[in-house]
């Protein structure tokens, strides 16, 4: 049976009864209009946890002012009947007056991660993002929260909060989940119309394609950059940016050599089509085509 | 038997366990050097919680950089002495370089209630509270967690983020501890030569004095606040603020009239004697002699 809470208090009550009786409570923040990425993260939660939360909020505060708040997808009865049929235990809608009552003031905030790729173009992002994690880290307090890895910065901030304020809470990744020709899903790729959808492919092509570069021999990130941008605009992508970077700090690397490889380098991008904005990142790698499936990443 | 936890993991583990075992658990965050109004919180916490936790941490983050954090003054072994007889669980000593490790960038800061009182001469003082408070509660996670009503403003922000994010913890407060002259017990007082230390019983005095004045009738904000400024400045004070201010917004409060009363005044103070700066408040009422022995208030 999936419960329903709308309430902070009763999702609290839920999930510190389940600590009580020792059982470990995962936890899958999202902001619905759910597709399968939402659901791997939710089964991945399953293996490791005795019972899985989804909170679904589209959470205002890491909007900005000219972003697609008010546009955003929702699907409540949609998210609902697919929750149940992957198997949640808590469905925690929170409401926008209680997570930000009348008189609320405090914020949660980083120094240094969000001052790179989407934090550049979106300043209040991160912010809210932070701090609606530290409201639903303390609501549901669960030994285990998954997010996923198409939002690579946003793991990274939420993996460091939770570090630098001591949750008792595991941060888990999973591998972003792809349309067959290699688009990640997102709930915003439903504002694409038929003729972005087919553009939009050019992402994932790109980040293969540099990927592959780099396994030939590419070390050069400010040359790559220069082609990945290229080949998106060729599509008509307008690039936001297009970085290659350090997979823990996300500062840029000027040289992808052995080193920076070994550490952990990315390839990141944030491209509109239209008003859509869409990001994407791959691992770079000595090999060029693991995830990459052979041909898909140089067909246009 | 008193456990001593050196490290967050440690602390962490023991709580946890703790509130598994479906005991509450209650939290003291202190300072160190600690005296009779410390000791009033453990019993509290003692009274509200089956195990009681208390920390003993020199914030840095809570120093401004002309402030005392060197100088502030520790005596670990006394205050073990202390809470063994007062009758603790745990004592954490959280270490600097866990608390804040290399790479540490997360802070947790509000909007409005600093900008008042001491907020205004410590600027980064109520950040670093928010930030290292936030680091306990979520290592603890306790039921309940008590501090001084001396600290008002400090109580104040621990009360607004404890809700803002959610934390499943009560906080509550204990009425300030005063010498037999009225001054209220603080590790600073340590700081204070003899001379100094027979001054500042004005500060108890004044805001006695003000309640009196309220209670007779005064009404006028700025002219009870020039008052109480002149008897302090009279016994050699150096003010930083004096303010009646609403017990639960700071705001300055123009006219103290029955409805401000009814809702909440407080007054405040913070005063120099020597390189010592010293706080103190308390609450309005229509009743001139609550808290305030008959004639101590007007002795000089």
């Amino acid at each position: 049976m999936m419960e329903v809470a709308r309430s902070s208090g009763e999702a609290q009550r839920r999930c510190l009864a389940w600590r009580a009786e020792g059982l470990r409570v995962g936890l899958v923040p999202t902001m619905g209009y759910l597709h399968e990425g939402h659901l791997a993260l939710v089964r991945l939660a399953r293996e490791r946890a005795d019972r899985v939360v989804v909170s679904i909020f589209v959470n205002p505060t890491q909007f900005g002012p000219d972003e697609d708040l008010a546009h955003y997808p929702r699907d409540e009865a949609g998210d609902l009947a697919k929750l149940e049929r992957t198997g949640v235990d808590l469905v925690f809608f929170p409401s926008r007056d209680e997570l930000y009552p009348p008189g609320h003031e405090t914020t949660v905030s980083l120094a240094r991660l969000p001052n790179h790729l989407c934090g550049l173009s979106r300043p209040v992002h991160f912010g809210g993002v932070a701090t609606v994690v530290t409201k639903l880290l303390a609501i549901c307090l669960p030994q285990v929260a998954v997010f996923g890895e198409k939002d690579y910065q946003q793991l990274l901030v939420i993996r460091k909060l939770t570090r630098d304020l001591f949750f008792p809470t595991e941060i888990v990744s999973a591998p972003t989940v792809r349309e067959p020709d290699g688009l990640a899903m997102s709930s915003r790729n439903a504002y694409l119309s038929a003729d972005e959808r087919r553009r939009a492919r050019v992402l994932f092509e790109t980040l293969c394609w540099a990927r592959a570069e780099v396994a030939r021999g590419e070390r050069d990130s400010r040359r790559l950059g220069a082609l990945m941008r290229q080949r998106i605009e060729s599509r008509g992508g307008v690039v936001d940016y297009v970085a290659i970077v350090d997979h823990e700090t996300l500062d840029e690397l000027e040289r992808i050599d052995p080193g920076a490889l070994e550490r952990g380098a990315h390839a990141a991008l944030a491209v509109r089509f239209g008003a859509t904005r869409l990001i994407d990142n791959l691992l770079l790698t000595s090999q060029a085509d693991r995830d990459c499936p052979a041909g898909r990443a140089v067909t246009r």
